[in-house]
């Protein structure tokens, strides 16, 4: 058997103690498997006498990532710190051009340098490994990178976050609004203090950016992502959602189209159907459209620390193994540039739900402005809301109405200028709601 | 760039036909990910002159695979040929024997001599790949064989047969028969002239054995799988199934157990609300339960000339890039020996279908029957079948009535001695039907 992969660890969290568990636990196991011993030999954190509940006897201490990422006592340098610069930006470049391996579950580092980070890399002629980087313990970016090379992606696209996933599961679940459900997820633990990250879309489109990557062989384009979060969803879209047949997920998806790839992240609406539909609760789940293999579909724990500690292992294990696959998929060198897909000509159907001013006319109005734009509907839903006895109000003074239009695909450009004409007659009280659908078999 | 590899296809059937349109399609953007040329140089197949619409110019042609195995000409040996002896198992073995990388899409071959093939493979250090043997398009023997490797699994279980799975979909998509549905399945071409392998569970079984050897690292032992097919599923039992919230699906499962490795092929009640309930139609699907991951689920396409060639290309790539992983996960050396679990310890609930005799104290006997063995009743269902009129018929001269049982969580043995106990009061009609339910989250 060959020596010993000696692994330096930086950052000793929930995912680093895992890994450190998993490793007391099967490293026996991933040294048959692998042909070679993989051992722990330094450990880097700011506080050495923290209680971890890890054994961490007898080996090497560093408060400074760099200097360990340097150091003759590792060959892996594993990445476990955070962040897209700082300590963790700095370690990482200073262990590749060391010439050690890098595995790093860090996917805003990588969003943001991938491919800078995959140059130094393959001028160094390491691996730079990240599976749980994307989806957690999904097997996704082994699954792009390797398992489907063989063919021409249409479109990938996901549940990459756990956290929003819990949220509108819980709101369809239980009828209870975002507010409340937040703050509940937040108590047990699946939401951060500041869960704007979460909420607002930016985790999934730093996951959706590699993953666009992976899968057309372009440069990691993450400031190019169409990105809404879901703190605009009410119960009332997603009942509505339901009759309708759709459920509300928030959805990473990039795909090509005639002008360029599309990347954005959203609240869509996806058939009841289809098999993203039920990916409930803190899960993540990724598919995939090859040319050659059809659709794939992943479903797994996208966080939590023995889930992600198992994709870290996964990352290690190939390194032990010695098999080194280009950090991008392709030589960074041969990856494509990204051409952007503007928004403005994404095409799909549309949700639209107005408040209607109650007055003669006000939904003709609506109806006219859709037309015009050459917006063809596939449901209208009114329902006139009860109020005080029950009784439903008529009559000029009225509170106003909702009303929810399905659109046939159509793109974006023509939505948005109907929305305008509507807004400029007055018919309608607020902002309108409009949530994507997304086809899916 | 590194000399190109140089494949040998034996086989052109389907798959073998696809495998050529993809690397003729995709080889370029191949040869960038995997920073070597692949090409194909020879070619093996009874009939040179027959037209498969794909373009063999310039090929070396075959028509022996054990003659091309052994040629110069190639690297990589694909072997598409089928079969668990004669030209497939002779080609790989002297392939192998030979120094060549095998790549192959052969269940029935790896299930009867894996752990053999696999020592040949690692005494002349090459490859043998095997994506497409199972699951298709699907990458579970990479996911296992590599992502989860750092992982002890518990169980490993799927739809693993599109066949099957069509038909039942259909029966309870459509309410139609076992017979009608199979009919039709041989007239779409998604069953065989002769179904007897798919529809009795050979197909899922040598499939199983493989993901069992992968999952617990153990030898292979296809022999000692438990197997039913589906060919006793009624349109009554699909229903009682819908009513009771469970679907009716042919699953594979290997689990680890007190006495052993279970492995059986059997149609499964799974609660609907499981992802496994929710795979339509010809897909496929594989679940693994890992002790750091939690759960993992792939699903897609489980056959068909092109997802199958995914996979084998995939398997190319990786001989092209140099990863090498051992065949059955680690050295074949290191394999456990596989002790099986027998099936009458199996422990689980049971759905239990009676034809009842329609005499007074029938019920009362079977009830007490199952109470003698300690068998406890999560849920009875009984329902007059009304006949003729529509009115129910009573009186001793009527005919056997159904009567469904779902018992909680007991043993197989509890429940054959309960079975042969009523069946030996005289008050049940014909055999039984007994479906085991599968726990799942």
């Amino acid at each position: 058997m060959a020596n010993a992969l000696r692994l330096g660890i930086a950052g000793l969290g929930t995912v680093g103690a895992s890994v450190v568990n998993l490793l007391a636990k099967h490293g026996d196991a991933m040294a048959r498997k692998a042909g070679r011993a993989v051992t722990i030999s330094a450990v880097c954190a700011r506080d050495p006498n923290r209680d971890r509940g890890i054994d961490l006897t007898g080996l090497s201490w560093f408060t400074d990532p760099v200097e360990m990422a340097k150091s003759d006592e590792i060959d892996v340098f594993v990445e476990l710190i955070g962040g897209d610069n700082g300590p963790a930006e700095n370690s990482v470049r200073a262990a590749l051009a060391a010439g050690k391996h890098v595995v790093t579950a860090n996917k805003a580092l990588l969003a943001k340098h991938g491919v800078e980070l995959a140059q130094i890399a393959e001028a160094s002629k390491v691996s730079l490994n990240y599976e749980a980087a994307v989806a957690g313990g999904i097997p996704i970016v082994k699954t792009l990178r390797e398992s489907m090379s063989g063919n021409d992606v249409s479109r990938v696209y996901g549940i990459l976050n756990g956290t929003c996933n819990y949220i509108l599961t819980r709101m369809e679940a239980e009828g209870i609004s975002f507010e409340d459900c937040l703050a509940d997820a937040q108590r047990l633990g699946y939401a951060e203090a500041d869960p704007t990250f979460d909420i607002e879309g930016n985790d999934t489109a730093h996951k959706l950016a590699i993953l666009t990557s992976l899968a057309f062989g372009t440069k990691i384009s993450a400031d190019d992502i169409y990105m809404e979060g879901i703190t605009s969803i009410t119960t009332a879209d997603i009942q509505a959602a339901d009759e309708l047949g759709y459920r509300i997920k928030l959805l990473g998806v990039a795909q090509r189209t005639d002008t360029g790839i599309e990347q954005r992240v959203h609240p869509t609406m996806v058939p009841k159907s289809s098999a993203i539909a039920r990916i409930d609760g803190v899960l993540n789940a990724v598919a995939v459209d090859g040319d050659f293999v059809g659709e794939v579909v992943l479903v797994g724990p996208g966080a939590g620390g023995n889930a992600t500690a198992s994709s870290v292992v996964a990352d290690i294990a190939d390194v032990a193994r010695g098999d080194q696959t280009p950090v991008l998929g392709m030589p960074a060198a041969d990856l494509d540039d990204y051409t952007r897909a503007r928004m403005r000509l994404h095409e799909g159907g549309y949700y639209i739900r107005f408040s209607v001013v109650d007055r003669p006319g006000a939904f003709a109005e609506i109806a006219k402005c859709m037309a015009d734009g050459g917006i063809s509907l596939e449901s209208i839903v009114q329902r006139r809301k009860a109020v005080g006895t029950g009784v439903p109000e008529t009559g000029a003074q009225a509170e106003p109405q909702p009303v929810i239009l399905i659109t046939y695909e159509t793109t974006e450009v023509a939505v948005r200028q109907a929305l305008d004409a509507i807004a400029s007659k007055g018919v309608v009280s607020g902002a309108p709601q409009m949530i994507r659908i997304e086809k899916l078999s």
